[in-house]
């Protein structure tokens, strides 16, 4: 992994993002301090957490005496993280944080997540805790926010359980009121980090029913503190999953849990969005560091590993296989559009948040949520993608544990899950950013200026019920398509390689995904 | 998995395949033999592979004392392969075997590797062995092609070297003379099986240099028989795989090894093919028996998991959601496209060596090599697709081990790389099948009336040399497309549900497999 190159190219790609300068108007950021951030973050990647990364998968997660143990290295890790300020990074100053941009933040976790994408889960759900709870928690939970960022507390996010994944409003989980505070009974699953001992307390962000409103509505947020002995929460098993093996997957049992209530009651889900939201961004960068570790790692195999030319003088470096060469500008075009996706999306998040005017808050803000579903999707779609296609450039020894790349694959295959499935992803940006509010949509056109892509959503808009949904991915991919077009110009302003390889490998992709939405709605209802 | 569904597919789809009458009419098979294997095939993939299938990844193989120790079961499943004339089936009866088609050979094989397709790489291999040396041994070898259908004896394929992988010019392995035999040295790595105790003799059939003439012309075939504890071979270790756990890839040391030559000297590598041929289809058949396990997975589960529908009534079976529907259509689509295609390819195979007059036999060797690196690799792609796409129709089950999916994802990694790389491949076509050579393609043109791909195929051969790779991976796409809609109407004849689902999932994508080779050879010589 070239984790100089990696700062490089993210520098350089900040840089020309939309919105980044105006960033830097705005006082957020200096081009300075993202310099000096993305140095000490590379160094933090590579010399602590890449070694933990590959001990995190060959001993995983486990549990002994009903409590999770964690791979060798990751309590160093945890202490490093916060220390050094990486939890906190892009939380305010004034619960504790550097309040420094979002976009920033993205860029440096995505050299952690190329590194140790498992352990990253647990910094990475105490992270966006602390912006639920800086938001949301009021004078109550204050305490809780910096007690985050100093690693002296972890977090997780609570939603599924066994009769309600994607479909929350199915949650079973009671909270009842008990004096001032709640008690929460019930179960949960798929908890990440819902067990360790890198903190001596775990705040439970959970979702719980209150009343008897059916569907979303009866559902209210609820902050759950958990110490290890103390009654109440207790592990019931950790999954054993096809990667991210270090990231323990828990199921919980709540038991009167004592609980504190989040913001108002009834609007538990509204509010977990910012949690969520971010969630999501971080699944596009997940996918970001697992591309670009891949990527590198395919690059310098094919210029290290010599066979086939003249069989009469010494092998070639297999970089000089036109069909190899074909494929490390794949890897490579497919690394640096994710990158180009997800600062944008970061920075939109951002001007959301810090714009001085209103009305530029809320174009950002459109554009962000027109843009989430996307980048989710294509961050879960090219983590797995660009590792798959970095083992086919090694042959071989891409299918061993040799090389990590195997490693990254079985780690991606869930990013298309969590967080909201792609068929999730694409029910939103279909029913909400394309049909019922089209406001992100027209500024993304505007920005963007993708014709094409306007007349497809219109038509996906106007589309009968029950073609909707089935014109849904073929309009996720066009949608990525326009938005590529939009980031390709720019990519060429700062790494004139990976445009190169943009111009040769991409402009077929685009006009192929424009047809296979134009095929998917000209076919009418294929679902039914 | 529901084995009589897959039977029953297979066996009707069997009936349909173009030249399986022709096999039946000139008495190789007959409907009711082709029944009656299919159904013992599956109650040995049921009850004696499948358990197999599960401890062989959990197990895996190992290296104890300088050996390979074999997950529990293996040992009884090949005792039931042997004993059931499984390994010999498609072997002719003047040596031992049943002497049924290549085909009927395939159908069952796909539900051993349903099942286990780790454990399937041994009978594979010695099967593949037993073809060579029945078509190149003489009476000098006569006795192993029996003594491998009856299990007492195993077999490998040694061809790659930690200095000729792809690029088998460069094999360094040496055979020279020792009285009326051979003796070998050098070290082979990626052999499958390399080292067990099925069988007390492991014959290596191995490529080694027998002069210095460059490339591969100095080449010959030996067979090197192996018995453990004594000198010659040995093992140096196993690999540490993504998945195929049970199956042990070896690296073996020949150190003066008694070899026995097949063939003609430095004819190696042209002999060789006759396995290698078997081998690649052998690859699409586990790319077959992959997905039509994934494929019954993800249907059986579908309408078992509720979720959603009405918030105020029970939750509904996911297969009734849209976008899970279309999920299982794609699944369903391109499993029996597979297994269309599979039968296709081996059929053809049949017939060019059973058919009696020249002339037939010519043309079906022109089409099977013509659909052989199609075939291969669509094997591959569909063999990790579906179980890809299995995953995501379960969600966060899927990535986990509660279920085979994600080992059914990591064993089919290895299928695109192994028996020749897709790149590997889509230069045997272009360059040998649509330039060299072009028999194939004329017969398969005037078989399908292919018109679209007719032309594309002429404008590669036309195409300057820069352009040609390029186009190569594109025209594969498209070579399969027009395969795909010869052989989607016969679908419809044999299971309506299946023609239906294809139907509606696959037309616009065709159209997009031509749109894509034509945009590459646009886009001129994309590759330099």
């Amino acid at each position: 992994m070239d984790w100089a190159g990696a700062e490089r190219r993210s520098l350089a790609m900040l840089g020309v993002t939309p919105g980044w300068q105006r960033l830097c108007a705005l006082g957020a950021v200096d081009d300075e301090t993202a310099g000096a951030v993305l140095d000490a973050a590379g160094r933090l990647a590579a010399e602590m957490l890449a070694p933990v990364g590959e001990a995190s998968d060959r001993e995983g997660a486990r549990v002994e005496g009903g409590h999770v143990v964690l791979p060798e290295g990751f309590g160093g890790a945890w202490a490093a993280m916060a220390e050094g300020g990486w939890i906190g990074l892009d939380l305010p100053e004034e619960v504790g944080g550097a309040g420094l941009p979002v976009a920033l933040q993205a860029a440096a976790e995505s050299l952690f997540d190329a590194a140790a994408p498992a352990f990253g889960m647990a910094p990475g759900a105490a992270r966006s805790a602390g912006h639920l709870l800086a938001a949301h928690g009021g004078e109550a939970l204050a305490e809780w926010v910096p007690a985050l960022i100093s690693g002296e507390r972890a977090a997780t996010i609570c939603i599924s359980e066994p009769g309600a994944g994607s479909d929350v409003g199915r949650i079973a989980t009671k909270a009842v009121r008990d004096g001032d505070g709640w008690r929460v009974t019930g179960q949960k699953i798929w908890i990440s980090f819902g067990d360790h001992d890198l903190a001596p307390v775990i705040g439970h962000c959970l979702l719980a029913r209150t009343s008897e409103a059916p569907g979303t509505r009866g559902l209210s947020l609820f902050l759950v503190p958990a110490r290890r002995g103390e009654a109440g929460v207790s592990l019931l098993r950790i999954e054993e999953k096809m990667g991210l093996h270090g990231s323990p997957t828990c199921a919980l049992a709540f038991d009167g849990a004592e609980a504190q209530l989040i913001g108002e009651e009834g609007r538990g889900l509204a509010q977990l969005f910012a949690m969520i939201e971010l969630m999501r961004l971080q699944t596009g960068v997940q996918g970001l560091g697992l591309a670009m570790a891949a990527a590198d790692i395919a690059e310098a195999y094919a210029e290290e590993r010599r066979q086939g030319g003249d069989p009469a003088a010494p092998p070639v470096p297999i970089a000089g296989h036109p069909d190899v060469a074909r494929q490390l500008r794949e890897l490579r075009a497919r690394t640096e559009l994710l990158r180009a996706a997800v600062f944008e999306l970061a920075v939109q998040i951002d001007l959301a948040q810090r714009a001085p005017e209103a009305a530029e808050r809320e174009e950002a803000a459109a554009l962000a949520a027109f843009l989430m579903p996307l980048v989710k999707t294509f961050g879960a779609e090219t983590g797995f993608d660009v590792p798959h296609r970095a083992i086919q450039v090694l042959g071989g020894a891409g299918y061993t544990r040799d090389w990590p790349l195997e490693r990254m694959l079985r780690d991606a295959r869930v990013l298309a899950i969590y967080e909201g499935t792609s068929g999730m992803q694409a029910i939103d940006f279909t029913e909400r950013r394309l049909v019922r509010d089209r406001r992100g949509l027209d500024v993304f056109v505007a920005q963007a200026g993708a014709e094409a892509f306007a007349g497809l959503a219109g038509e996906v808009a106007a589309a009968p019920e029950a073609a909707r949904l089935a014109a849904a991915d073929a309009v996720m991919r066009a949608g990525w398509a326009a938005v590529t077009g939009w980031l390709a110009e720019r990519i060429a302003a700062v790494d004139p390689a990976s445009a190169e390889t943009l111009r040769r490998a991409l402009p077929q992709r685009f006009a192929l995904h424009a047809a296979e939405a134009r095929a998917a709605l000209d076919a009418g209802p294929v679902i039914d």
